[in-house]
Formats: C-alpha cells, structure tokens, sequence
C-alpha cells in the first residue's frame, strides 16, 4: 500500500495552473480569483473522492472520510495561496499529499476507527493582508472578527470585503471556531524552505517544535547632508548606524545567543537614498527566531543593547518597535514518535529538526496534538520561482503522511 | 558702495514663488513650468538693468553690461533650478547675487574696462536628467548634442525635448560653446551645503578647490533565504557583506585616506527586501571625495580591495562599475589672492576652503579663471526644505562678489 506519485504529479500539476506566470513561478494571492479557482478544483476533487465538504466562515475548506466511529477526526492538510510571484510547492504538497492518502485509502477500501479530514487552511501567506496562517489563527480564537475590516491588501480591499466576495460570511466568523477535542490529531506536510536537509542529505524532516519569532522595526535618524560638504566627523550617518546593528544582529546570532539561534536583517529603507547625500534616515526589520524561549530572549536582550550602545556613539536617535514577540511551540511527542517508528520502519532517513518558519500547525498546537513533516528543498529555496522538491522526495513524505495518519485513525500511536 | 538687502531680499521672494511649495520648500525642476517662469522673471530684471539679454541653444542666459571696451567679460552667475523638494538658495543666490552687483553698479554710474555678464545656467540639478551642471559642461563641450535624446526624465521626456518645448535650439546645441579665452573670468557665489562655515564661525568661504567625486554603483548577490530556516551558517546574506562595505567606507574615509576625504554610501536597494527573508541582492552608492587626486586614489583603491575582500571572506558575487571618476580642480590663485585682498579689507571673516559639491565653477575651469564664494548654511543643510541661509551673510557674500568683480572688471588684480 504505497502512494501512487503520477497521482500526485497529476494534482500538482493542476493546482500549479491557477496563477501560473509567464516566468514559471506563480500568484495565488489569499482570496484571489486564482485562489478561488484553486479552491474549486479541491472542492471537485474532494467530491470525486467521496470526502464530505464543509466549508467554514473563514473559507477553511474540510473534506472529511468518516470512521468507524464518529470521534474527532485525524486531520491533514496546508494551504494552497501563495505569495506574490512565489513558488508552486510551499503550501501545495500537504493539500496534494493529504489527497492522495485519501485515494490510498478509498483504492484498498480501509476503514479507519477515526475519521479522517483534508483541510486547506485560508490565508496562510502574509503577503495579501500583512497578517498570515490568518486560517489556523481563526480556527483556534486568535484572529477575531473585529481585525477583518482593518486588515486592507495595497488595493484597499479590506479582508472583510474579500471574504464576502469569496463568498464566504465573514459576519459569522466565530462560528469557525473549533475547541480543544474537537480533533484527535494533525499533521501538516511541508517544504522545509532551509538547505538543512538537502545539504546533510536526509530524505525527510520530522519537525519537533516551530520557532516564532520577535520582530523589530527600527527607525534611526541622523542628519541629511552633502555627501561632498560635510567632513566625515561632522555627520550624523543613519545609515552607517544601521550597518553596525545589522553586523550586531548577525554576529549575536551566530556566536551570542543559542547554538539554533537565527537573526535576519531582512529589509532596510534609506532617506533621502541618493547617491550624495549622507543618509539622514533608516527604517529595518530585524526578525529573530529560536526554539528555544531563553535562547531567544538572550539574543533579543542583547540587540536592544546593541541598539542603546548605537544611539549613544554614533550620536544618532533610535527608536525601535517590537511588532511580534511570539513564544515558541514545541509538537507532540506522541505524533513525533509515531513518525520516526514509522519512518524507521520503511527505511526513510530522517532528521529530527526545528521548524524555523511559522505555520498553520503552530496555531492548532492550542487545540490538538500537532505534528510535521519536511520536505527537502532544493538549494534551500522558497517563496520563489526558484522553489523546488523532488517529486520523489513528496512521495516519500506523503507515504510518511499516509502511514502515520492511518497509525493516528487506528489509535496504534499511544 | 554697498549692496542693498532689501534688493536682494525682494529678487529672492519673488523667485521664491515659483515651484514653491505648501510646505514651504520649492520644486523647480530644470526646464519645467515653474524654471520657465523663474527664467522669465529674471529676463525681465535683466532687461530693466538695462543689460543685452542672449539665451544660447541650451537656454543658458546671459545679459551683458557692457564695459568701456570690447573685451572678453567677466562672468558672474549661478542656477535657477532645483531638486524635487528643495530649498530656496541653492543656485539662486549666485543669481540674486550677480543681479544685485549689475544695480549698484549701474546707480553708481561705474563703467568698468570690461563688460561683465550676469548668468544663469540651464539644468545645474541633476534630478530630472540624471546628469547635472549641464549648462556648463554645454559650454564647454563637455555635454554634447548625441545625449540629449537619450537623456530621459521620469515621465519618459527627453532632454531633446525639453529643450525643444522650453523654445531652445537643441539641433544647434554646438553654437553653445565657447572658448578659451572668451571669457576673461568667471565667479559664482553659492551656498556651502555643508556645516564647516557656521561651526567654525566664519562670515564667507573663499573656495580653492573643487572635489571631484569617484562614484561606484556595487552589486552584491548572495542567496534569498527563509529567516527561519535557514542556520546562520548556511547563508549569503547580501546585506550583511553590503554593512561590512558600509562601515569599510566610512573607515577608510575617516582614517584611511587623506585628510579631506569623505566616503558616502547614500542608497541601498534590497531584494527582496521582506522582513522574512535573508537579502539575496543589494545595490548600492558609493561616493568618494577629496580635492587631492592622490589621496582619492588611495582611498578608492581601498575600496575595491574592500569589495574583493567581502566576496571572498562572505562567499559573495560583488560586480562594481565606476559611474564618474573626475579629477579634482583648482581654482584661480589670482582670483582665490583677489577674494582673499577684499575680504581683508572689508574685515570679513573667511576661510580657504574646497568645495566637496560640484558646481558649474568646476567645468568653467576648462575655459577660464574661475573663484568660488560660500556663504555660511545654516546646519549644513541644502537640497531640502531645511534649506537655510542668512540674508545678512548672503549680503556680505555679495559685497564680496561686487568687489571682487569690479577689480577683475577694472583688470586690477593681476
């Protein structure tokens, strides 16, 4: 009983068709025509695979396999939206692979104990409304009706007005609600978007906690001046400031805080940013994750001494905002095991290894028993047309993901 | 024989009215309504002075007062245009100035030997075309006719264009030109655009050199990365290597090169510039100054040092090109000893000082004796509504540049 990888193939191929760019990559925004199509062809194929369909207020699409017995259900599952210009695995393959572990099923006519549900997760990149795994967050109360009118995309479409275009009842959203119990169990196959795996050379990830992250935004300001008039000890250079904290951020990471931590200097504005005139103003993100909450704290103390220590001998005014200081989830080890027994017992090379990227999973950590597995990406690579897993390396993750869900539905994981 | 501040002071607001704007500052791009009409201004004070007006195929003004003989004049003069946002001095007090020496002249009924000319120079800013001081490079060959269809604004609109709407010759561009000799000597008084003047507490700078600036455009690729995925030490982070640049400029500016250097990095570009993701590109300015060749040399050797080490130690692919590698000029000694004579006389405090901007002065030294006169900016602050000089020290500028002119005009500074 193995996943059949020309299935597999076949859908992804599909879903990769709604929003496909001339460049190769792809546009799936959250709530998009594109997104919208993509959700179509799910709701066809969950029909076709005799899944019962529910969709919630929020556009969460359910396909549930009922059981033996009407207990909570195993859920599996991802999202299918995607970031502007972005890749065509990120999200994809745990929706195709949940899939296909129901074709596996439905084909040797297996009757698990507990239901089985597909879900795809709505909204789960940031890129649309600046807010993301938004699908999770609702499901599980931390994303509330009163944010939908607030939440705007860079055409002025407020997330309210989107849902209501999709379709969906945005005025009812606390009826998407689920409580703790009402799912036995999920899992969420992913890419790992690092090179950690391909580079070491495992065939598949077995997550075991997910790093949030606290993110800085950074306003520093010195003084505008002529590149060419003003003596290199009369300025005030925002932006050489800015260089030494962003230098700061890397070296805290690599060798002052925790052995996994990871600091990133992901974006930096320059005012005026002409070629001669000295910089008067920078704003930067700094995006800090670890697994490890005391690690993490450590690193975050000591870039915001960093940025005292700046201020005080570059003479310049900073001002720093910290616009997510999330704590850090650790998985079940009951789903853990599960998937390294099962992994062992079909020869899989895994490697046990943190999640440094959010996801839907982590939300539902509040609800039920969570569980992951990665996918090796190429080059490490994601978010982008450069994105890319081998088919054969979803399969094997997918056969993962059937064996463990069937473990899960069985109740022969305690 | 004094010049006259409220003169100046009128001449000033009512240029100050074109391109102003509602939060004070002005924009009076090159060749744009608000330059026509500042241009406009100035032909009419130009004609009441009594002066013959030409306007070359660039639309370079000039009004002539003539001497007691046909002989190459004395040139005096600045610009009417301005940066997107700028302030009110810059460029136009050379203007103002130069109009201002014409009334005393003329209410003192002095005919000097040689005819004098106020000018303004057409597109001194280098905003709207990307290239700068054009009406002098013009001048003197520098700028030739094959860049005007290819230099193009923002809006796609070309110099050719521009100078075609603004009533200009631009198929003559040739007959712009002038020679060696044509003009006796030529003065432009402008604001500093730095802090040196006012922290040091002089009244006036009497310029002896033009720094020329070294400009590099660099291209820093690394890797695009998952913040969260990807450990520190598997990364190419292209802004890291682009801060290590940074801070390498500022040193080897600081402590590395001549005494006068200065070193700017004054825009960063980052790719893609999200919050979540490790710069995979960085594009950035660099800009290095000094009025000795020698001493810029060694510093921008440095820099490219700087450039091979960063790739190597960082595992980065770094391409660079020099956009403009000018070589520093000298001013007149003759004019730098006249300045010196009258500011004694008159008890003005000065100072010797080089120039770190370019100006129109810079290129009229490949056709003439050239001086340069600072007046004091408040903050070092220029091409910003911060913008500011005092009316008095712009009088006591002028009072120079009268006197100054009337002993070249007179030939009695040889």
């Amino acid at each position: 009983m193995k996943v059949n990888k020309e299935r597999l193939k076949q859908d992804f191929d599909n879903i990769a068709r709604f929003g496909k760019l001339d460049n190769g990559g792809v546009t799936r925004l959250a709530f998009s025509e594109e997104d919208l199509k993509a959700r179509q062809y799910l709701l066809d194929v969950m029909k076709s695979l005799n899944l019962k369909v529910s969709i919630d207020a929020f556009g969460n699409i359910r396909g549930r396999r009922e059981g033996q017995f009407d207990l909570p259900p195993v859920m599996i599952g991802s999202h299918l939206d995607t970031v502007p210009n972005g890749g065509h695995y990120d999200g994809v393959i745990g929706v195709i692979g949940a899939l296909e572990v129901i074709r596996v099923l439905n084909e040797n006519n297996i009757v698990t104990k507990r239901p089985i549900e597909v879900i795809n997760f709505s909204c789960e990149e940031s890129s649309r409304f600046r807010a993301g795994t938004l699908g999770s967050k609702v499901m599980v109360g931390k994303f509330t009706k009163d944010k939908l009118k607030t939440s705007i995309d860079k055409d002025g479409i407020s997330l309210y007005d989107a849902l209501k275009q999709a379709g969906y009842d945005p005025d009812r959203l606390e009826d998407a609600r689920i409580n703790n119990g009402d799912i036995y169990a999920f899992m969420e196959m992913h890419i790992e978007q690092g090179p950690v795996l391909e580079q070491e050379k495992y065939q598949v990830g077995i997550v075991t906690a997910i790093a949030a992250p606290t993110r800085f935004k950074v306003l520093i300001e010195g003084r505008a001046d002529h590149s060419g008039n003003t003596p290199m000890n009369m300025r005030k250079d925002a932006l050489t400031g800015a260089s030494a904290l962003i230098l700061g951020v890397e070296q805290i990471a690599k060798s002052e805080a925790g052995e996994r931590t990871v600091g990133t200097v992901g974006y930096v504005y320059v005012e005026p940013g002409a070629m001669n005139v000295v910089p008067g103003k920078v704003e930067l993100g700094i995006d800090i994750r670890d697994i490890n909450s005391t690690d993490k704290k450590v690193a975050v103390k000591k870039v915001i001494d960093l940025i005292h220590k700046i201020q005080k001998q570059r003479n310049l005014e900073i001002k720093y905002e910290i616009l997510a200081d999330e704590e850090p989830v650790v998985l079940s080890n009951k789903i853990i095991s599960c998937l390294e027994n099962e992994a062992k017992k079909y020869g899989f090379s895994y490697k046990l290894m943190p999640s440094g990227a959010g996801h839907d999973a982590m939300y539902m950590t509040n609800v039920t028993n969570v569980g992951m597995i990665f996918i090796p990406s190429i080059n490490g690579v994601s978010h982008n047309i450069a994105e890319f897993s081998r088919m054969e390396d979803i399969k094997m993750g997918t056969d993962l993901l059937l064996k463990a869900t069937i473990k899960l539905a069985q109740e022969e994981c305690e």
